[in-house]
């Protein structure tokens, strides 16, 4: 049995584990193969627990978007951590004390963080310069060397700050109809020619990492890069399915949720699970509306199948979840029923519930949990 | 001092506690000037503390969205709760823990749910029955007097359910232009006609209650009706203000972000503080886009000011907030500072932080934190 489902009261965000397991697994060997560092990112789990199935997988260096993160996977045991996030300098005590107990390695993009950071820092850290390659959310933008070399050059003048390397994430990789390719191939260009310049004025190391689930999981080879940093696809989403980036049977969490309400004369079912579960992320429908996840039967032995072609989740309040249901699922569903839903974007997911049952009847807890 | 902004490093949520009491008293006002019943909605603040608030000015009867929230109250003294969803039968085991303990008020809509509970049920609990009177998110449709009249002939046979009222929730007065007056009006009248209908075959008493802050707030008087639920007035939001519902002045949280980036050709200025902390809720910007908060200037004694007329944030994502700034918030800004975001939605941002900086300077806990 995956699943007790007799036992489930309130909203419940089941895991399969060997869907994550597996997910795991082909990410690490694709690393592998492409020859580039993995350094997955944890903000998508946030799970101690799911940490070790990582580890247990030969994952040693890991990324996280908090220092919160930071903090509590310092606590067990990871010792190498980039917190991918432009660093904070208001929090410098928090990072000393990190700093301190591991290899931690921060986000720099402006003269300011760079310089306070080799005032007050205590024990040395990683520098990487969060570059802008192309989503223009934040990060160096990648042609402005002037800044990029003014960086550098505060590294290389204090003990406290080691220059690493560029990192990046091409973020715009997860909007629809995204050429993932030739976002790749023009991202890794880009990196490339900041690094020439960079190699042009500074005899330094420099790594050249990035970290969208699309290009790390639909691209052949990572040529030109030297590690990747994907998070999302250890659970992956129907966002990500949407995007073509991975296969529903590769979805590995779905929200089990009680059955309160039906409305017979708009086919609706009304559930407990709404988006203080879910959150409000959608994505378009089919039929041109947009949906807050698709709907799937769960099974004890089996977890969940392929979701129904005709019901989706149509909208969703604070607890409430409004599913428009096809005739099928409409008729056979009753009161006190569980419905299953595929989550749009499990990181927020994930982050609301702060919690797992897993296919092999454990709970899981997580950072908040 | 209001706030000790030295001490703030990661994103917190301030509560201007002078603000809070007196929202809380202005609601409570009304409710006694307008001869009805109070209970408040607790799912917007979801914290004991802020409960005891309420109890000083006189409140000891409460609504909750969900099990857990009227445990956690049932556990913080509060002896008369109203779960204002769609009864969860699959809970039962948890229900009857309660109603042992508390006055349980439970809403059914349907014949399924209220026969369980009268099978399943170990203490009598009141029912109240979720009438909808135009959202169509769920409840009984106020017309359907065959559905209503089924489900208080069941209570009137059954020694563990007692028949209440009605209870409705108008949420279709949070949408944009909505005449609220209008549908004040019209919800009222519904449940009447349908009260009338009960009134004819039933010698029962019927208690009307309404829930949504827009209607409480704005309407001056309240007849026709017995009992008001609002919530989301303890903090009002940016959207309960562009909705015309309250003052700006009123808002009563704000999330202190720190500043991480500034990008200059784009006057953007990047904040730690994203869709794991605020939601991902947003509302229309008078630019015709969409934003996903206001922005305060943030004062050590005053707490936070008028939101600033050319600056909104313009794009969330996990942790990150891009802040759209005016060229006085953009030149007058340094990383390292602290911005302060009005949230649009206030009871998912506090769902989300789990834990509030008051400005009398203790930290509040919440349920979950």
């Amino acid at each position: 049995m995956k699943f007790d489902l007799s036992k489930i009261s309130q909203p419940t965000l089941l895991l399969d584990k060997e869907r994550v397991i597996n997910n795991i697994a082909r990410m690490r060997e694709k690393a592998q193969q492409g020859n580039v560092l993995f350094r997955p990112h944890f903000k998508t789990h946030q799970s101690a627990e799911i940490g070790e199935w990582f580890r247990q997988n030969g994952t040693n260096k890991i990324t996280v978007s908090s220092l919160r993160m930071a903090e509590y996977f310092a606590k067990n045991g990871w010792q190498d951590i980039t917190l991918a996030f432009p660093v904070n300098i208001r929090a410098i005590d928090k990072i000393n004390e990190i700093a301190k107990r591991i290899r931690l390695n921060l986000l720099v993009e402006n003269v300011e963080g760079v310089e306070f950071l080799g005032h007050n820092l205590q024990t040395p850290v990683s520098i990487y310069i969060k570059v802008d390659t192309g989503l223009n959310r934040t990060g160096v933008w990648w042609q402005n060397t002037e800044l990029v070399e003014a960086i550098v050059s505060i590294c290389q003048k204090s003990k406290m700050l080691e220059f690493a390397g560029l990192l990046t994430h091409s973020g715009h990789s997860y909007r629809i109809q995204a050429n993932i390719n030739e976002i790749y191939s023009q991202t890794a260009q880009r990196l490339n020619e900041l690094k020439s310049a960079i190699k042009k004025k500074f005899n330094v190391p420099c790594l050249l990492s990035i970290g969208d689930t699309p290009c790390c999981r639909t691209l052949e080879s990572f040529e030109g890069i030297d590690e990747i940093r994907p998070g999302n696809f250890v659970f992956f989403d129907v966002m990500q399915h949407q995007l073509n980036v991975c296969a529903e049977e590769e979805i590995a969490i779905a929200l089990a949720c009680p059955v309160v309400a039906k409305h017979e004369n708009r086919q609706q079912i009304v559930v407990h699970g709404g988006a203080v579960h879910l959150s409000e992320s959608s994505m378009p429908y089919k039929n041109g509306s947009e949906h807050f996840g698709f709907i799937v039967n769960l099974s004890e032995n089996d977890g969940w199948g392929k979701s129904m072609a005709d019901s989706y989740v149509r909208a969703i309040s604070q607890e409430h979840g409004i599913i428009q249901a096809g005739e099928s699922l409409f008729t056979q569903t009753k009161v006190g029923d569980l419905i299953g839903i595929l989550p749009v974007h499990s990181c927020l997911a994930a982050n609301l519930m702060c919690e797992y049952l897993s296919s092999d009847g454990q709970y899981i807890k997580m950072l908040g949990g």
